[in-house]
């Protein structure tokens, strides 16, 4: 009985932590007596087959790359009837009878479609820098994105506060704020714009004016992709308009906040829900994301992991005012 | 009503964030309308009256250093009547009413004795890399130093690859075993001696002599200062006594654990908890140190806080056994 | 004989190292007897009076800090006869005999003009990113910034990886290539445009459709700022015209090269240069910039001191095309 | 005419920047038509024929990675007629008519033995951190090593102020102080003590006595392995003999001082000389050493690359009092 081989691949984008998802995933298959196979650029690689037997020492020494190993890819054929049968296929040229699928919420929701054709037991695990799925604390990746952000925030508060210069500085999230709210508040920004909260944009500008009249003269506005009032530039133009001889500066800090070196955070929790997930997959408790919930491996059934945030708590909002002061 | 004046202070060993958890309590608390005193050097500037106070500014731009600008020091004198009387005559002079007191446990401690002495209000922050307090789930200063041992693993284990060699790295916890814990399985080492769980050297010798035999020649053990067989130094005797020919080096990280700039993680949760330390002080819930567990603020009694280690799930080892396979 | 007291100001864009060459000109302007006054936001606070004397103590601590104590600004006024004639009574009213002057060619020829009108003895020391100086081989700053831009790249890299992507990274450099081509071979740079160098769009798009042809899947083209052809959004727009179907992504780096803990090289040249400027207005030595060519201290008169770079070697251009291959 | 085979081989200790310099050597190697050979684990593999052919993606994301993938070891065999004659035979199986060998000073005396019996063509690359050879300016790997040093440090430092703390610091070298000399200069260490000069321990304690009557109570103390009055531990006897009240810590910075990715300079550095070495292989320029002085590339015969450290100036001791004060 039980599964002798499974199937593991890294779909959607890429995330520090992915490939020690992976190495934990191999480790563990291969300790219970399975085969694992490597799927490389997600269901596009599935697809096409491109598939390979995995050993120990193909995962050695990469628990502390960014990246993935198995390279990630979106993939519209998958989408389709035919896809999907083409990728089914794949699986069964090899044997593979169960499979763990790292990515975020495309990755379970493509999943899902596939699912319902073909039966083979999955398991997800969230790899994700936007920390913008449900039945997780944390996702793959979320720790070493802010860590990078607030670095590269801490050499703008350098040079900002050499020239006495406002800066909006727009990190990654497209729907959700958590990149923002927490860099914002490790950097002592002095304002910080979230999808979760209506920007009140004229709340922004009183802010920077009388931050201008107490000669507080190093503002940092962090902002995420995703703020419903716009992005920096759309920020930068009012901040402009309004306060013309400000000196203004924009930074978009973009991809350099999904690679590089996990943290300990990312690679640990890559690790715990790498094992689990195989062990879940061994134990037939399957079509369920792993994830960790109050330190707790949780096990969430695909179709009810939801992507979004939870609403930001208003002390919080209030902190920040405070400590920007 | 409420409390006019609060003093500010860092106690025993310095962890990064203790500047970002000061920036808070210092802001907090002017925009409650407080006036805030920086005690410097912990107790021993108490007792000497080394007390000033602090505006806004005098915490700009300190968010993301490491260290404490107030300074900390151990105090016996404290542990004196007549300290003690010193050290309240101190607080008089200045009018302080109430005390933010951030530190680890001989820091509470030290304050339980002086509150049964004399009344005055104090709200406690756990500030410590070692992680070994109840009543929180994680202390000022762990996340950082954990990243800070991890850097400096992954740097041991490039020369340890290309050398085939096998490093003992010693980390800090003299009574918790996390740091090594966490820093072990975020790099993948091969073994992992803690405090928690009783050493078997001859096992530790066993695993050495099978990797050896599987032509695995890189093994990288991470060393609790405090484990129950002993430091690195030990380790390194018995392992040199049963494998001569091994190339076997040892490293201890020390102090460099202690510094550099916070990650994101310390510097919200420092933040987090500076504010709620304010708050709770202004609120008359005192006598408490301020913690977070599973996300939420929780306060404490001092004579509740327990230095401490949860016992670690067995479960946790398999895992880190399986992954090093 | 010799000067009494002398003024440092730093002045242009900031780069790190700044500080450490503060930290250098007082300590050893201190050690010779002399008083040295800061000089705040360069020649505007020259001009507004902005200057405090400084003590040892003010540049403890700080050689690791990116930005600069004394902050900086560009000075429209100080090109005028009244700014310069305010800026010499501010120096006359604190007595200040000498000045050393910190940063780029600008620093410099605003220096000549004020020097012609007002007798001052003045050194200058190349603070800039950009290594943009003749006089010496390396400016403060540049190797800071160009390790900062390789991290960032390697991250990138990462992703690119993952995702067979082609990234277009734009570093600074508006007059010079010096951090692209630095960053750019040392992140093994697919390609790196150049002011120094004519850009054949051309060519690069071709070296990208051989690559394609080879399924070599990873393409990063580093673009400095100041190339003929133009930024990264050029150089973007050229890719995907000739290649619909690449995923193509840009990132400029920004802000994030002129701030950051400075590296050795930078401490050292600037405590170096810092020593030796001061040591040269004692002697009687002035109107000049220290500087550093192989590795000795050269004075070069401001008026000698060009903006400009050095022709690029065809060797250096042939390597990186094998290296990349 | 011309090479049509040669090897690669790293031995000694490693350094970062090993592997940038592996990259350019098998693409420049393959770009003139050649077959490059990887040695594993230096003269040892020679000898063992643990040899393969690389291909341009063997090399493929690895100018970034510490160690190197090649492995290095000691090889006493390799001091041996018996060892030389199979090392040989190994070469002459493979068809390896050329070697390029990236190593510190024990890599080349091991070569010239070598080559006074065997006839093979060979170009040498500094590969240490020590940067303690003639022939050129910089190893492969100083700067990475001294950048390494110099974060360990500033994180000490941050403790040190905590508490008011002296702090010992061991840092690599044991024949040359260049790693302690430059990043004491750039930690801003109170002293720094050196193989090159004559430690006289009664003035290092009498300017710690100094310090302390002036009330500076920070000391860092940075000592080379190698210093002549011996390591840290000895240093550290001295000083608490002395003064016994004073909080004296002490830290070796060992391993991590060798690996961790390189920083630009070394891996442009790596880069050009790997570049240079097989061109000359190439040329038939051999038995040479490929070192880079003044920013040009230079070649020294292999009897001619001395193992050796240039005197100090005293004007950079000076230097060291003055800023320290």
């Amino acid at each position: 009985m039980g599964l002798n081989k499974i199937g593991i691949l890294t779909s959607g984008g890429d995330s520090p932590g992915m490939n020690a998802a992976i190495r934990a995933v191999v480790r563990t298959g291969i300790s219970y007596g399975m085969k694992v196979y490597g799927i490389h650029r997600g269901y596009q690689g599935m697809i096409e087959g491109d598939i390979s037997l995995m050993k120990t020492t193909d995962v050695s020494n990469i628990i502390q790359r960014g990246g993935t190993i198995l390279k990630t890819a979106r993939s519209k054929e998958f989408m389709t009837e035919e896809g999907m049968a083409k990728a089914y296929a794949s699986l069964q040229l090899h044997g593979i009878e169960g499979l763990v699928l790292i990515g975020g919420d495309g990755t379970f929701r493509g999943a899902v479609n596939f699912f319902e054709r073909y039966t083979i037991p999955a398991v997800g695990l969230p790899g994700t820098i936007d920390k913008d799925l449900s039945g997780t604390d944390f996702t793959i990746g979320f720790d070493t994105a802010v860590n990078t952000a607030v670095e590269a925030i801490d050499k703008i508060r350098d040079t900002a506060e050499a020239h006495d210069r406002l800066f909006i500085v727009e990190v990654m999230g497209r729907d959700a704020g958590y990149i923002a709210l927490n860099s914002g508040v490790a950097c002592g920004a002095e304002d910080i714009l979230i999808p979760e909260t209506v920007t009140d944009i004229d709340d922004v500008l009183n802010r920077i004016d009388r931050d201008e009249r107490r000669k507080k003269t190093v503002h940092i506005l962090v902002v995420a992709e995703g703020d419903d009032f716009g992005g920096s530039a759309d920020v930068a133009k009012s901040v402009i308009a309004r306060f013309p001889k400000l000196d203004v500066r924009t930074c978009v800090l973009g991809h350099i906040q999904r690679g590089g070196s996990p943290s300990y955070a990312d690679r640990v929790l890559a690790s715990r829900l790498g094992y689990a997930a195989v062990t879940a997959l061994r134990d037939g408790n399957t079509q369920v994301m792993a994830g960790q919930i109050n330190g707790d491996i949780v096990y969430t059934p695909f179709n009810k992991v939801i992507k979004g945030t939870t609403p930001i708590s208003p002390d919080l909002l209030d902190m920040i005012r405070v400590l920007a002061s």
